[in-house]
């Protein structure tokens, strides 16, 4: 089976001086084989996915106190929806916690802006998945002056300090910023126009927005910038291939799951004992 | 393929008269075929659950009503859990809503039985789960006397009261009991304690609960009596075999899916006009 020639951890980290300029998003770091050795691959690594969310299920079950947490941000079109629905769909529905962060609603906008993000953690033993998340907070808000400068310029800092305590919780923050270009972000946009059962995906605003591309490609590289720390750095993830993206993000969860080194919980009884209570039960 | 000689629905429906005593948790009523071809017709059906939750989904998202409930109640190991992964793992996360109901909290208790119930009610458009349910309180609650009979007698019409409530508001019941034998039953708590992966679902009070047995088949008897109603009726699913509890799941929520007869959204835009725009844009 064809394997990965860099790690996705490696070769799709946002270091220092990343430069999202010259990033691009038809590009396949780490992966030099065709797509249908890309499929095959996701589609095994899905089964060892199916093992490592189990068992960090089990923990939480038993006492632990780790979970993962997946951050998936990007424009309209680049696949958040299909990375939930391909990978995320791969593990078993018991162990996903899904929280999709749209509009904030008045009660939200009542609150502080990482109050939502808090009360959708993931608990312990799951995985967590935020579609769009506290990152809308200096993108789109950033972007459209929804609040001045004042206000969201020390948000980074604020993100940074919150995903600090998140992880010293025990949660592992995997976060994912797919990138589509504008020409694939047309042609997946013309497509939702063309289906009539796509219409429903198409919202006539998602125009607007990508006259906004530039101010947009500005708010991420500050994302990129101010917010890939040591705790929890960025990936930003070429998301002109689907089954590229997906196949990468597999994997980094994976590794995310890896790292917990997680064992089956022992028991917490006399195992002997209760194999001599069933036996002595009637068939 | 092979094809089910009778619908699940009709073959496991509990109507007047079922008898509980009388029924073969090792039967595969409908499907005289192999366990393979039973594998290979989840698959297909597979493919079609997805598309459906889909149009469900999209029918949420613009303004409809409809969701469905998939309620799951059994004995320890008859197999909730598996259904949930390997049926309900089939269609899109995002288009599904699981609630685990177990022993109710401080606060739970202190609320009417089908508070935390209303509260875990799929929303528009999507598939909620219920892995345990309201019907706990008129089995291990009526099993165990943790309340008196005066005041879990009357649940039985409760709960078809309420039942129906959500119902008209625009939710498909779907009631699966599955039901194992003793005997297997006794297999799996043995492959729980001979595997150590599988420790951590091993529970001590699981061999109380087994020698409860016939007050749990009386329990469920009156179930199966008094709560198989037209609007919400109750299916019986043979679970000494896996596959063939999960085909039959898979199929009954097919089912009920199709009933919904949901087309595709129409476009709340003028998609001719749109696509003007989006062609006057650069790439």
């Amino acid at each position: 089976m064809s394997k990965w020639t860099t790690s996705p951890r490696e070769a799709l980290r946002a270091g220092k001086g990343f430069d999202l300029a010259a990033f691009d998003p038809s590009s396949r770091p780490g992966w030099d084989h065709s797509r249908a050795a890309g499929e095959a691959r996701l589609a095994k690594n899905g089964v060892r996915l199916g093992e490592l969310q189990e068992r960090l299920f089990a923990d939480g079950r038993t006492g632990g106190t780790r979970s993962v947490l997946l951050v998936l941000q990007g424009m309209d079109t680049a696949g958040k929806g299909g990375i939930v629905r391909h990978v995320i769909g791969l593990v078993d529905p018991q162990g996903v916690q899904l929280k999709s962060f749209g509009v904030p609603t008045e009660t939200e906008r009542a609150q502080h802006y990482l109050q939502r993000i808090r009360d959708g953690l993931p608990t312990p033993g799951h995985i967590g998945v935020f579609d769009r998340s506290h990152y809308e907070d200096v993108l789109v808000v950033r972007v459209n002056e929804l609040v001045p400068r004042e206000v969201w310029e020390p948000r980074y800092d604020e993100i940074n300090a919150f995903e600090k305590e998140v992880v010293d919780g025990g949660t592992t923050i995997v976060k994912v910023a797919l990138m589509v270009s504008p020409a694939e972000q047309k042609a997946r946009l013309r497509e939702r126009l063309e289906r009539p059962d796509k219409y429903w995906k198409y919202n006539p605003g998602d125009l607007d927005v990508r006259t906004q591309w530039p101010l947009y490609q500005e708010a991420y590289q500050a994302v990129l910038d101010r917010t890939s720390t040591e705790h929890a750095p960025w990936y930003v993830v070429p998301a002109d291939s689907k089954w590229y993206a997906r196949m990468a993000i597999g994997r980094l969860l994976r590794e995310a799951l890896e790292d917990l080194d997680l064992g089956w919980p022992p028991a917490d009884f006399d195992v002997e004992a209760e194999l001599a209570r069933l036996d002595a039960q009637p068939t």
